[in-house]
């Protein structure tokens, strides 16, 4: 049957209907739910709606509706410490029986001892080490099934919920409207790439291909007449502070609009983002409940939010205190 | 006013009465007009239909439809010689008043001679050096801005056309196909990276954050209280040979299950392709058309086909014969 390009026409006409009446739906109805009503949530909206209403000077094409999350800290938690340091605690003892010099070897053998603080002394010279030591030496399809196997088992320390459920609710949310008003959601985090791959698409919806992470080299390699590639035991690229704008750039090409950050790691991402031309919007996650989450800020070895304090006020960028404008932290279990 | 739940109920059916519809059409009509009916064209339908068949032992789910596609000669053309190849020549001249010293400094005095023989004679090395001394310096934008003004001016050697028309009309056919049946695609070149991303959308419908290649460093800077990203002098990544699959991994994260490409340099990305489960299709784009366009394999210092065809043969991989495939080459002037 030849079916001329006539009939493509209902198709279109369908579709505009559809992002047409959309739009409207999307607003009416409370996108972000999990939020308190105040400046935090008016600027999200204010901020979207203006940059998706048709013939506004602030109007900008879907194509360059870009957003970039950090993930540690903003997305989900990143106390007592990171998670991807969990795993490597737990890779560690795994791997112990093939590594019997571990036992005396720092910083594996505090591992090994339970002695976290000792192990975390050694500082990020001591966290790539042990990365290196755990990360690579395999396939990287090897190494997304040991994330994926681990995530399954492996539970929080202090709240004993498995690690994908430690992801903040109302930020979910914040993701989900983005993608509903034509944005790409992208995560740009200090965190590994491919610990985070194996499970972003099903938590955030982020798909690979839109996380940018720290990354270490990988080699191209026949073994028994099949490709594979070869995880090495060398950094390729550190995704943090002065780097994240380089990683945006490297994996995106194009400067977001939106920046979502809670460090003083994302500080150069949300500069980069915020001095764009046209309608632009950056925002804070500031750690303010000890309660139902963790209180830290300017003082805190992991995630320490000090200089990025100061710039937010200077350049009025949203700060989102997690006490007063987040109704619930976590998903239900 | 306040619109209920409810009401998304209408766009939810629209929207599925349009994937209902789109697919048939898209089937029904000819997707690649531009193609000679023969196996090439029967083999590419035939595993979009395969794919796309909900309950087909071969169907793929949409988030994994992912397509790569060499650019220099498998989307446009590569010669008399890759076409950055010109573009770096023309910076070379437009740079010249700054650097006296390259009137007597190898490759830039034979660039200046116009001998480009000579310029060749110096392989990658020289190229390299040439990119180095035209791609860097300038902040990213910039550089952006650089390639933009070229494309508007410049006009290939032999058939006096912008760059920008020396793409392959049935190629344009195929990204249009695999993208109405949910294909991501993507351009994975040796090409760099910045060259590609100012006009792969316009030409291409490839948006920038789907654009591999090679790439040199930048750096995050303040200048005058204003973020830019500097293009330095360094190499970062080259996206060759065995190191495509790595670019593919670093970028997407999923391992494509179709690829197109035209010489060797392509090789290790179709084996990547080809090998991983359920069903995959890889294409090798032949010039053997010295009329229409040109004739060159395994002999060839640009483009080179040699090994390629050997594996194309023994794995059943698709082979385009430019001459014999395609009903047009160029689209019309």
């Amino acid at each position: 049957m030849k079916i001329t390009r006539k009939h493509n026409l209902p198709a279109a006409a369908l579709l505009a209907a559809v992002a047409f009446t959309t739009t409207p739906i999307a607003r009416a109805a409370d996108p972000l739910p999990s939020w308190n009503d105040g400046t935090a949530k008016q600027s999200i909206v204010a901020f979207v709606e203006k940059i998706t209403k048709a013939g506004s000077p602030d109007f900008v094409p879907v194509a360059e509706r870009i957003a970039t999350f950090d993930n540690d800290g903003c997305l989900w938690a990143e106390q007592p410490m990171y998670f991807q340091a969990f795993f490597i605690f737990d890779r560690i003892k795994a791997l112990a029986p093939q590594h019997p010099e571990w036992k005396t070897k720092e910083p594996f053998a505090s591992v090994l001892k339970g002695d976290v603080k000792a192990t975390l002394a050694g500082g990020e010279h001591a966290l790539i080490e042990m990365a290196m030591a755990t990360h690579a030496g395999m396939t990287t399809e090897e190494f997304t099934q040991i994330v994926r196997d681990w995530l399954t088992t492996a539970k929080h320390p202090t709240t004993k919920r498995p690690y994908p459920e430690m992801v903040y609710q109302p930020m979910l949310e914040v993701l989900a409207y983005l993608r509903e008003n034509g944005f790409k959601t992208f995560i740009v985090s200090g965190g590994g790439i491919e610990f985070m791959r194996p499970w972003t698409e099903k938590v955030y919806g982020i798909p690979p291909e839109q996380v940018v992470g720290s990354s270490i080299k990988t080699k191209f390699e026949m073994r028994d007449g099949k490709p594979v590639l070869v995880r090495l035991p060398e950094m390729n690229f550190i995704d943090d502070k002065a780097d994240k704008p380089v990683g945006i750039h490297e994996h995106i090409g194009r400067r977001p609009i939106a920046a979502f950050g809670n460090s003083d790691g994302d500080l150069q991402m949300l500069q980069w983002t915020g001095t764009g031309d046209g309608a632009r919007f950056c925002l804070y996650v500031h750690h303010t409940d000890a309660e139902r989450e963790w209180a830290y800020d300017r003082k805190s070895s992991i995630g320490r939010l000090d200089k990025g304090l100061e710039e937010a006020a200077a350049n009025g960028w949203t700060i989102v205190s997690m006490k007063d404008d987040w109704k619930t932290i976590f998903p239900p279990e």
